[in-house]
């Protein structure tokens, strides 16, 4: 019990029946109710202390050292400690060497601060405990999500009155689906479509990571073009040759991105759709992270052609700021989970007007409960506050990366995702009139150079910003490394992002300007 | 609005910065921290003494009359309600026509009654929101998972100390996953055999819903014998056959269940590994209900031959009684998930030792500190005391309903499953004696008077079993309606079991004896 050494010695704590009750019945005297309660304050508040001193990715206790402390293989026989206990080791033991995702610093993942209702939400879920596979184990909850998911698919579709007064309650009908997580939500698509072609862009980050999808084969990756959007002429193209050369298959989808991971980039959408309904494909969108852009009416025109998808996914816990984790699945058309037997359990839940037979499996919890509650306390407004916020920081943080002498500017943001690098200006210049070995070779030094510097700056522990790689001049061998940030944290400011930027070239200019 | 309208009048708030800021940053002074503590208070007692005065699936308000007040599908531009009336909504209005899953009269499905404690642990993990994805999102509690996946792989397989030393915290190797719900987890170990066969029983069952499975054509269902396990003799005769006339075709792996979702039935697992051994095919466990009963020192031994699954899938949200949904994944060989090259996302997380790389999507909420947190709190006889209580209450119920004369006992509980149904002995004697013909025609006015009686229970809305249907006699015409009992619940009791059995004898004698 290394990690607990600090926090009390070996326990007598026994497991029996008595203490067995305790925890499941809720204590009734107000002593036991005012215990329960302090547990509930500290962990509101002593995590939050702590989450507030600690800015950045924590403290320097390396993962190897932390992971020497975590080597207890053995389930104790008896109980090991009580509630108080955990909660008191979680906050001084845990939370210090977890990743303070809510500091405004913290600007590398698409994950963030969280509004702090959206734990007494989830609160509220867990205490429920319903199960949303089955009417019988959910019953209103599985209302109120036929009503959010309408919402949200009038968010993107914006069909007639009339159309949602139809569907939004129709046991017929499905307007779409929460399922878990994102890559779910893009994975059990491509699953549906394994027997033929898919094309889309840049395959491992619409689809998630590449292990897994089973057919990589039936999958057609499309060319990007400069601006790291789908090609349409080799989209155009690919077509053309499937339908020369192998007339018998059968392009089943073709899936643009609105918000790459990568970059934040939007696919030509209404491009795509026109290529897509001339040639009888389905057109599905993987708005996982922009989808929450149609909030904003000042930007939402950037999605545009988002409404002529045939389905759609976002992600719940991306830019609706929802606890981990809940995708969603929109199809324009009400009668499409039918026709693509999509997802057996939820048809059969909401098919099944007699409540006695059990349908299988699919267990999950009662996400949509938080969004209703989300989207009620927040408005659109307030969301479209967050999503403004971010493009119009990301903005003004491009222009303050393209000012510095130092960087450059790798892709601007089209949303509220930017990547650039250390690459001074004579760098720039010089990249700009070399051939091609030589091109390469400056890169490679100045891949080293952001590797170190975006390592060295995690490590020091006061801001965060990731790192990723792109391929570059169509040149395979040329690759080059990037830093990314994405803003969607409010409290992240143009000032914080000088900071950062302050930061990294201090690093730069005292540890690694030698390299190159 | 017309599920708040008892609640409130419209509201007059408005999205605005201020406001904003003040969901993303928790109040510092001592009134609004007491507000939020308040309304954590409402959610941890209003919920409960709510649920405690509504035993069974709450009142008779018609899902149909329900969702007639759930059609508004505008997402309202600016906040329609404070939190505080968020909850005071949830508590009064939603959780009376919730499914109280936690009532010991509720025992028709997997879903029961959780310890208190599991809420605070789960308000913990939303807080924190750390998304186990990344490393760097992540840091310690990916540790901590590294170490739970070790303590339960070490109730599955039991290897030496050595073995856990080595592989606990090995960046290089994996013992097991996290996943997203029961269901993904049996259904990623199909996607990977699905280029070949998979021999399972029971298709449906162990593989979840089946528009789930993209390939059903490559998954070879085995009959069950009279017990409902895998029939030993139909396995290998499909494998001889497959060798035989198909000599091409790989069979990657065979499934044995450790718990069907039916009937809590255990195949018979030593016979299946002892075949593919042979065969040198995957031997895949779900045990996503029975793997808890490995807590039992007095039940284990129905799990004998788990230890030579080379996986086993295994649910949290099950019978470790964490709250919705934790499904998770575990290797024999902690190699093999590099071999079966299954999730690409983990096995980068942990390969990656610069972690200035990202990983790609995949998002998910930290359900191991969950667990870890249970087992500590729990220890194994904890759980092992539900287990057993579990296993002989069933069966003690299946032995009241043998003694009853109005009742024939289906399927007898193996674990803590069993399934009956409404037939007067009379009857049962007469169906033994009787031809195909008319054996058909007496299941069939039985099966209406057992759908009829459970939905009058239901209805009635003190306690709740659920209902499915068998194929008996090999006749594919001549099915059965069974009534069918998940005992889970600790405060679930023989005596509570009496009284569902009264009340369904009373509707049957009172309301539905005229149709046989």
């Amino acid at each position: 019990m290394a990690e607990y050494a600090t926090i009390q010695p070996k326990t007598d704590l026994v497991a029996d029946w008595e203490r067995l009750f305790k925890v499941f019945i809720r204590p009734e005297d107000d002593d036991c109710r005012a215990t329960l309660i302090k547990y509930m304050e500290r962990i509101l508040f002593g995590l939050h202390d702590f989450l507030k001193k600690n800015v950045g990715i924590t403290e320097a206790r390396s993962l190897k050292d932390l992971s020497e402390s975590f080597t207890d293989t053995l389930i104790s026989e008896n109980p090991e400690k009580k509630l108080a206990d955990v909660i008191t080791c979680l906050i001084k033991e845990i939370a210090p060497h977890a990743v303070n995702v809510a500091s405004p610093y913290f600007v590398g993942h698409m994950t963030s601060a969280i509004p702090f209702f959206m734990v007494h939400l989830k609160t509220i879920v867990a205490a429920l405990n319903q199960n949303v596979v089955k009417l019988e184990t959910s019953k209103v909850v599985s209302i109120i999500e036929k009503q959010v998911i309408a919402k949200i698919h009038r968010m993107i579709y914006d069909k007639t009155e009339a159309f949602y007064r139809e569907h939004v309650q129709n046991a017929d009908t499905s307007l779409g689906a929460f399922v878990e997580g994102g890559t779910t939500a893009a994975y059990d698509r491509a699953q549906h479509v394994s027997d033929v072609v898919v094309a889309l862009r840049d395959l491992l980050s619409s689809m998630g990571a590449g292990g897994r999808i089973t057919h990589q084969e039936d999958i057609l990756p499309i060319d990007l073009d400069a601006s790291n959007k789908i090609n349409i002429h080799h989209l155009k193209n690919t077509i053309s040759r499937l339908k020369t050369h192998s007339p018998r298959t059968c392009i089943l989808a073709i899936v643009g991105i609105a918000g790459a991971t990568e970059t934040g980039t939007v696919d030509p959408l209404e491009q795509i759709a026109e290529i897509c309904s001339r040639h009888k494909i389905h057109f599905h969108v993987d708005a996982a992270w922009g989808g929450a852009t149609l909030f904003s009416k000042k930007y939402r025109h950037l999605l545009s052609g988002i409404d002529f998808a045939d389905s759609v996914t976002i992600d719940g816990h991306k830019q609706f700021y929802m606890p981990m984790s809940c995708g969603m699945l929109y199809f324009k058309d009400p009668l499409s989970m039918d026709a693509i037997a999509y997802h057996a359990n939820y048809v059969n839940r909401w098919g099944s007007v007699d409540l006695g037979i059990k349908t299988l499996s699919g267990s999950r919890e009662a996400n949509s409960l938080v969004l209703d509650c989300a989207l009620k306390i927040m408005g659109a407004k307030g969301y479209s506050l967050l999503i403004d916020h971010g493009i119009e920081t990301a903005a003004d943080f491009a222009e303050e990366i393209r000012s510095r002498d130092n960087f450059q500017l790798v892709t601007p943001p089209e949303l509220n995702i930017l990547t650039y690098r250390i690459c001074p200006r004579n760098l720039q210049n010089r990249l700009m009139r070399v051939g091609a070995d030589e091109r390469r070779q400056i890169n490679q030094k100045l891949n080293a150079v952001n590797r170190d510097l975006q390592r060295i700056q995690r490590e020091a522990g006061s801001s965060f910003v990731s790192r990723t790689k792109f391929k570059v001049n169509n040149d395979p061998d040329d690759e080059i490394v990037v830093l990314r940030s994405v803003i969607m944290n409010p409290m992240t400011t143009i000032s914080i992002l000088r900071e950062i930027l302050d930061e990294q070239e201090e690093i730069f200019l005292k540890q690694l300007q030698h390299l190159i």
